[in-house]
């Protein structure tokens, strides 16, 4: 049992997966996407992809699991600030 | 030789690296942080920094490397929400 480089992985897998759940919401309840930077989004969640198809290649489910919430939130902010954008100014 | 996994992981890292920077960059010129979740930046680099002390505990050395330059621009966007929160609006 490796107990400090679980807790450390797991904290960072959590946050990973979740850390734009709250950007998700507060766009989405106020449509307010004017400082949002599309092209940053749009790498996030190609790299997002990219863990998670390396996941795949490793069969490792936590890689999977962890990216796959995280690239969610990110399609739906771009799928957003392409819905808003513009319309907010 | 693992091609498929070498290219994955290294466009993943890239990603993971990089995708804040248009973010940083846009933010520093227009002050405009109006959209941007606080909560979601620090989830964010609470994350990074998981990683970076997970890949220390490691000694895996990508894991340092493409998570710091995330740690460093998610504490940038942090700072300018903290500094023009408010003012923008």
């Amino acid at each position: 049992m490796d107990f400090l480089g679980d807790v450390l992985g797991y904290v960072a897998g959590i946050c990973t997966a979740i850390c734009f759940l709250p950007q998700t919401i507060s766009t989405i309840r106020s449509h307010n996407v004017d400082g949002l930077s599309l092209l940053s989004y749009i790498i996030y969640a190609l790299g997002m992809l990219c863990w998670i198809l390396y996941g795949l290649h490793l069969s490792a489910l936590p890689m999977i699991i962890f990216n796959s919430p995280a690239l969610l939130f990110a399609l739906i902010i771009i799928w957003q600030i392409v819905c808003y954008k513009g319309k907010s100014e």
